[in-house]
């Protein structure tokens, strides 16, 4: 067992004007090298000199509303549908700011709101002639004449972004009082690009003791909507609604070559969101930002090299366009990206990402009043994302961590402040010991969905790791993924259709969601490439393991546009006539080491197995999970897997299942699923560890198949030379 | 209270060469006034004189063997699909007969094969053009040269129907031995159609005792097809796909005007099932069948009637074309419709059949050895039959009860026969009650879907009242509604296309079932047409109930197309973004009679509340039963509704609310929903009655309001004077 020791560097604190002791005695006891400013704090001026890197978050976008304020016509917009409104005679009036927070949004009627409006009749899909409608700026209503009688109308219309959500959220949160409410302006657009270069020249100039541009962030927020009583209202990390103005639509236009339409970013009202089979128009208009979005964020990193400090860009509000997975981000020339911890997803969201020098990943719990009072329990939260994170440092580690908010709440509980040095000196041990390295991994999955890489490690994600009823046991499987030891490739359709050999290396495919989502693919399985790509990987020994409602897509006589491979099939109702005598449940090499029902989440209802499928699982003439051969591949479907160690284990077993690998199961491996071995073969160590908040006993199978008993302390990780 | 006296008539029982004391005791015990022979039973010549009437089973398509077999070229045919097969390389070979009773079908590749046959690219939905494959008779076989790899292929063939399915059925469930199997040949084509006008003459001359002719049925059997192992594999007791052939296929073209397609009938191997959405050419089709069959029916009954006996046909069997809710039927003459009683529902296939003198309702259980043996408890079946169907009884009264299968089964069980003596005491009674009136009906509903009259009563049945865990949340409803005090019409999209006035003097109109089905309609969601009918007629004062997933079609941003006005919406992941508020339970008239929670059935996931609905039960965040108004008009949301007196009362209190009538709730009402009140008031009669199986007390509300507390026994019914 190695001995810890106190080290130090790799961790970065945040600080505030009425801290200073306590920052430096944190510097100490945490082994920190970095100190930060926050969103509402302010960088003291006793520690300018103090001995480590000084990051200064930098708002791009907001923060300066003498500007927005003179600068009207180039404050950001974005775009609101209405609700849908029933017109009930011919005239219907549809007042735009309903149940949207007042002081967040104001109506852009200053563009032609001919152009960049849409009044459309959805009971038809159609778009009524601006010709029929009208807009009122007194009364705030638009007005349709000669609507027809019981038809839906929803308006998309532009507004103008008065205060900048991340900072209303910061304020309704901690109940901030006198401030101003923050405007946030464009840099895309013309003069504010010009004044932001001059005004990052002079905050760099101004503030010569920040080592650190800490971006927060680049352009544009992610869609994030309030409603009239300041409740969130409507929130997409990934929403693409709040980056445009008729300013960057002009040039969308002359790029792609095709009129704009509203439409591509409203969606039917669905804003975009990822869970929509994306259009080739939103597809076309992502690839725009992405490249103006890199050019611009290029120029404040040159400026910032040229200053002699470094880049690092938060990984979360202003971050649309940026994409940290696509090619135009590396030559944006970033030093670091620094993001938000939730869960091993979000870790993988940081870590994966290439083309900067180092990655920070920002621990929860925040150091604000909603976990920080009395009463509350940071270190149960701390220990809960300090083990959920660690899985998913250990097979891909971000370079440093950090924390943020205000530092005096955490002081108050001096248990999270151990707590924390513990977990320092822990990340610094395995960062020392994997460093340069990568696990070894057992197979290559590929993760198939609409999205590929763009959406890597971000599937069923809605704003980062937040639980919903809906999605919880799809997201489940990105989780245990996220710390397991296999090389996983986000894949699209598209990827597919380009090059069906992108398959030829891959062990296995996910295919995890429900029907007719982007997440499964829709109408992609109504095309050929696709279905013969993937059958013929399948039938040449290719394994296949679809969660939920795999393939999805009522088409041609099946529901599961697999079925007849993974032996599963939805009954919607046009197969009741059908009688079904497959419902035997079998012992399988995948429930192995379950030890009790297993967990299905949400689960599906109305699955049941084709004539040769093997039911592992069927609970009330549903099947939760069967097994089916095709050639010489393998299918597994399960019908949800939300994250646990024990369901994580069962994506393992079907995976080594999957892809005919039972004989080698037991290589660097733990019988006790608690636990997990994570091998990095090249420094010649691999660690045994704990995820649990208890002891816990295992045995351990090395790499050649040799194993050994331990039993570990509560959360422990143990590390051992090959 | 109404004494009980034993009366005679209205009852039919079934007789067998060996039982004819038996047949002699229960004609005076039961009062029975009509005597039946069954399948596999004969008529004792001892019973000839008898003073009943005699009814005759006739099998117009079977029972002939001779004929069958010198004139194979019109034997009855049915439409096949294969299932579905994966090419592996450029030949695949599909074994037609895989998987189906071999004695049952025969292939026919007597008829031009490349007309009738199809075979279909389902990776494409493309058809494989006839010089591509060909049909080895020898192995039965048919290969296809230069499929794609990894397409699925599916082959569509006609065969001979061999052995009758229900000769079938009867045979394997009462293991008969030494048998022939009856083929089933087809009077719609020429020979056969002169030769089987004789054979009825004959067959009347030869039989001078009988009084009835009982078709059993007219031509064509409804789809039934049993596996390798003698296992049904497919039923749909409204299927079609057995009722065709190349002679009967171009005369349809010709009528038609359009080539005739196999897919038509097999509809991707859905075999145009009833949840399906009905193409236009499968309607053309049944339209047709249905005048050609009406016309030949005719023809028969012609004969009957010209020899001087009644034609009373048997709902089931070879009933497909018959459709006695549709115009043609009641051209055919018939004397008296008879089926097979399962269920409230059932019941009203039977009673609410105009154009007939008589209906009868055939009671069960049926007098087979699966009900009959040591230890079975035939009057458990036949007290739960018998009450489940009185209740649709009282609403819509049946001519005659009757029973059938081997009367010395029955003899055996002395209790069973005291019990069915007091049944048809009780039917007696009641008929005198309430004959020539119409029970007071307190609303009029319209159950709206693709089908309207045609499937009146029949929603979500697949073999009239079997069991399927995907719809008995839905029939519930219809069985409900079967003995409540409504007026219910069944409606088609098409009715409201043609004429949306048909809506002006319904009260509520209900839609139930799952997305994308024929029973909550689809696509016809998109048709402004329908979606303006039906909003309009909530806006001014109507009622609309929605069960599952009614108007259920993802367009145009939302998946229920009637969300913004029943106040309900489901989440398919599109509006995970979306902040839902709305989830408070709040107390309501229509859960006021209830006593437990609310059983949903197998309920629906993921749907939540808009603002501004009023959410009557939700379970885990996902919304079981909801209000909303909309303009003058009210919907009631509900996730599922199996049958039940509790759920049957949540249905009647859902109709009042939905119909403003709240105040008048307490009239012909009775507060312990075990007990339901029916009126007749042009006869001046009501009664009260006990829908279980123990004594219940309950306060009886008169259509005065007045009111007065009863003690019924078990299963009582107790009639009174208005």
């Amino acid at each position: 067992m190695a001995v810890k020791e106190h080290t130090k560097g790799r961790v970065t604190i945040p600080t505030d004007l009425d801290v200073v002791p306590e920052t430096l005695e944190l510097l100490e006891k945490w082994g920190a090298d970095a100190i930060r400013d926050c969103d509402g704090t302010d960088y003291p001026e006793e520690l300018k000199n103090v001995d480590a890197k000084v990051y200064s978050t930098y708002y791009t976008t907001r923060k300066d509303n003498a500007w927005a304020k003179a600068n009207p016509d180039e404050i950001q917009q974005m775009y609101i549908m209405t609700p849908f409104y029933t017109a009930v005679d011919e005239e219907l009036s549809i007042h735009l700011m309903n149940h949207l927070y007042p002081d967040m949004l104001k109506v852009n009627d200053h563009d032609d709101i001919t152009r960049w409006w849409e009044v459309i009749d959805r009971t038809t899909g159609e778009v009524v002639s601006p010709e029929l409608w009208n807009y009122d700026s007194d009364d705030g209503d638009v007005t349709i004449h000669g609507a027809e009688p019981f038809h839906d109308y929803t308006v998309s219309f532009l507004a103008y972004i008065m205060w900048d959500p991340v900072h209303m959220y910061n304020a309704v949160t901690n109940d901030w009082k006198d401030f101003e409410k923050q405007i946030t302006f464009d840099v895309r657009q013309p003069k504010t690009h010009k004044y932001s270069m001059e005004r990052l020249r002079k905050f760099i100039k101004d503030n010569p003791h920040v080592n650190v541009i800490r971006y927060t962030t680049f352009f544009h927020q992610f869609t994030l909507i309030f409603d009239e009583l300041a409740r969130e209202k409507y929130v997409d990390w990934y929403g693409y609604s709040a980056s445009v103005s008729p300013y960057i639509l002009e040039q969308f236009e002359k790029e792609a070559g095709y009129k704009f339409r509203p439409e591509y970013i409203i969606d039917q009202g669905y804003m975009n969101n990822p869970y929509r089979i994306p259009s080739k128009e939103f597809q076309d208009f992502q690839a725009f930002q992405r490249r103006e979005v890199a050019k611009l964020a290029k120029e404040m990193v040159d400026i910032t090299h040229e200053c002699g400090k470094e880049a690092m860009m938060f990984l979360g509000d202003h971050w649309i366009g940026m994409e940290p997975f696509m090619d135009e981000f590396k030559s944006v020339g970033l030093d670091a990206v620094v993001g938000s911890v939730g869960n091993g997803a979000t870790l993988r969201l940081i870590s994966d990402i290439e083309g900067v020098k180092y990655t920070e990943g920002r621990l929860l719990p925040y150091f604000f009043p909603d976990t920080f009072h009395e009463g509350g329990d940071p270190v149960k939260e701390a220990k809960y994302n300090w083990v959920t994170a660690r899985r998913a440092i250990l097979r891909k580690p971000i370079d440093r961590i950090g924390y943020g908010g205000y530092l005096k709440l955490a002081m108050q509980f001096p248990e999270f402040i151990d707590y924390v040095e513990s977990v320092c000196d822990e990340f610094r041990t395995l960062y020392e010991n994997i460093k340069g390295t990568t696990p070894y991994c057992i197979k290559k999955l590929a993760v198939l969905n609409c999205w590929g890489k763009m959406r890597a490690w971000g599937n069923h994600m809605v704003h980062h790791a937040i639980y919903h009823k809906q999605n919880y046991s799809y997201a489940g499987v990105i989780e245990a993924l996220s710390g397991a030891p296999f090389d996983v490739k986000f894949i699209s359709f598209d990827d597919i259709r380009k090059d069906p050999h992108i398959l030829d290396d891959i062990d296995v495919i996910l295919n995890v969601g429900d029907a007719d989502t982007a997440y499964t693919g829709g109408e992609n399985w109504t095309d050929e490439k696709i279905v013969t790509a993937v059958k013929s990987f399948i039938y040449n020994g290719g394994g296949f393991i679809g969660v939920g409602e795999p393939a999805g897509h009522q088409y041609q006589g099946h529901f599961l546009q697999l079925a007849t491979v993974m032996g599963v099939e939805k009954e919607t109702g046009f197969t009741l006539n059908v009688d079904k005598y497959n419902w035997e449940e079998h012992d399988h090499f995948i429930k192995a080491d379950c030890t009790k029902e297993i967990d299905f989440g949400e689960g599906k209802k109305s699955i049941y197995a084709l004539d040769g499928a093997e039911i592992l699982v069927q609970r009330d003439k549903e099947v939760q999970m069967a097994v089916n051969e095709f050639g010489r591949g393998r299918c597994v479907y399960i019908s949800g897997l939300p994250y646990s160690f024990e369901n994580s284990r069962i994506l393992y077993r079907s995976i080594i299942w999957a892809s005919h690998d039972e004989e080698n199961v037991y290589k660097w491996f733990s019988t006790n699923f608690n636990v997990e071995v994570h091998a990095y073969v090249k420094n010649g160590k691999y660690c045994v560890v704990n995820n649990t908040y208890e002891p816990q006993n295992t045995t351990v199978y090395r790499g050649d198949g040799s194993s050994f008993n331990v039993e570990l302390e509560a959360n422990e990780i143990r590390w051992y030379e090959i």
